[in-house]
């Protein structure tokens, strides 16, 4: 099995775990052995803060070196041009991406279940990983709770923000930037870009919202210097760039550099790693508790639990509380 | 119980439901047989559309009536200004609202675990309901998953559209037009209107996505002629309005009562909530029983399983299926 397979065997195993299939499992716990080796990098940001251009420029970078390692990307962002969200959008700039055969780029659809994206967005990058692809990028709108726990699921998360209107920060409102481990301000030939610097750097300094350990006393990253000393604190950069116009794109990637050995310095990703885990084993338990005991509530006492509240005769929380009991007895 | 409570009350007890305050379940328990007379709203849409103002500017209107109702906000937006997410969010627009004492606006937390905000935003528009409150409106940022079951506790959802680039529809993208009652394209003294219509018609259109009974045969509201006969297939409307300039607020009114009565002589009032029941029942019953299992398994052998999935020897699917079965033993 350790052998490349081909992209349309890969493509298939993807769209099979999308689709829930049983056998699909069978698959992935075979494969879980084999990984482990992938760097693993979320990138997450409001619509229209040119995430997908970021991700285009920083694999043209990777995939130009000496030993060009192999890129996935898995879209799980509606608005992506990798997803195909847009009703027309542009692809024309991901042209290029797609003509490599060692980028593979993959959209994931982000409707279903509460909860079951991020879990399938973690199978399909345990499947890129076994497969071999040497850097995983997931890209996720940067909205909200789902996001987060998407983007939790990489090794290094990159928040991305355009200069906006004024001292307002969308990262921030979106609850975002809390997981941010390396911040890129795109678009940064517009104008306002100091303004959303400072106001970024007031967001992450500690004295302003009192969380000690991811300060930004850096405004940019510090190159050969940090590269040098094994890295135990880690201050979140906040980058410039300009995609459009390929700039910065070279700092954002020694930030990646950094921020993994910095991960390995610290025991930082053993320690993540553990409460992915956790929190994804409690979230497939609570999905296998709740079909065992549908198949055992008797189906009238489930029916007129359901009517009772709809009536308005007992909460939802007392009819599910009553249901428990009637597993018990 | 039925007499009027105070304000403060009302916002212990909503804060105690955020906290997820064991107490607060009692309470909500006994009040939830008070509900049921309240107008539910949802609204929903990308930041920038313009929902903040167009709420606004709806309260307005309905405190202007003869015999106004009493109206209650319930913000779940982070980049609403009633919510209070934005850092130097100008508020100056909601001023007057908050000086009306016929008008209670109350902002939620947006973290958290996932589904536990669409079930406590669920829980605070019972309380608001029992209260007395005749209009609640729910105003969620349109951007995925989380923020349509947020958007599915109203009866009706008007998505908001602003005028944007070319032939992007931000509710498509998010995947929130699909639970569209009424379209509101706001900031409709901008240019790009007519294309964003022509773009959200399109997207309703039956012969375009094979929905068959959401049909956007209107562009508009028929006002008067409506209203004098049941409706039992919805068409849904889009409406052009400015809440800047305070034009279309009435067609958007109308429409809202329109689909009060469609919901009434349709049935799909009560499909709809035995729907949403079905849901929050089984919800809180997962947590239940992943709560009681928690308490029942072995400490050492959990300890175990997730140590093994951490060293990448089980998947976690394989984990949480050895702990379910560790129950049953």
């Amino acid at each position: 099995m350790s052998q490349p397979q081909s992209r349309r065997e890969l493509a298939r195993l993807i769209t099979r775990i999308e689709n829930g299939e049983r056998g699909a499992q069978a698959a992935l716990n075979e494969l879980y052995k084999r990984t482990g080796r992938a760097r693993v990098i979320g990138i997450t940001g409001a619509p229209g803060s040119g995430k997908s251009s970021l991700v285009a420029e920083l694999i043209k970078d990777l995939r130009s070196q000496p030993a060009p390692p192999q890129v996935a990307v898995v879209a799980v962002d509606p608005s992506s041009p990798f997803s195909g969200g847009a009703i027309l959008g542009d692809r024309i700039r991901m042209r290029d991406l797609f003509g490599d055969p060692g980028v593979f780029i993959r959209s994931m659809a982000s409707r279903g279940e509460l909860g079951g994206i991020a879990s399938a967005t973690a199978d399909v990058v345990s499947v890129l990983d076994a497969y071999g692809f040497d850097v995983i990028i997931i890209e996720t709108v940067g909205a909200g709770q789902l996001e987060v726990d998407v983007a939790r699921i990489a090794q290094t998360v990159i928040v991305v923000e355009a200069p906006g209107s004024g001292d307002e920060v969308q990262a921030v409102k979106a609850g975002i930037l809390e997981i941010a481990d390396v911040v890129v301000v795109n678009k940064a030939d517009r104008d306002g870009v100091a303004q959303t610097i400072a106001a970024l750097r007031s967001a992450l300094d500690p004295s302003a919202n009192g969380s000690g350990h991811h300060a930004a006393e850096r405004p940019d990253v510090q190159q050969e210097a940090d590269l040098a000393h094994p890295v135990h604190v880690w201050h979140i950069p906040i980058i410039k760039a300009s995609a459009l116009n390929h700039e910065g794109i070279d700092a954002v990637l020694i930030a990646l550099e950094q921020h993994a050995e910095y991960l390995a310095e610290s025991g930082e990703a053993e320690r993540r790693r553990l409460q992915r885990i956790e929190s994804d084993i409690q979230a497939r338990l609570r999905e296998l508790l709740l079909k065992r005991a549908m198949q055992r509530i008797p189906p009238d006492e489930y029916r007129r639990l359901l009517a009772a509240s709809v009536l308005r005769n007992i909460h939802p929380a007392e009819a599910a509380e009553s249901l428990l009991e009637s597993l018990q007895s």
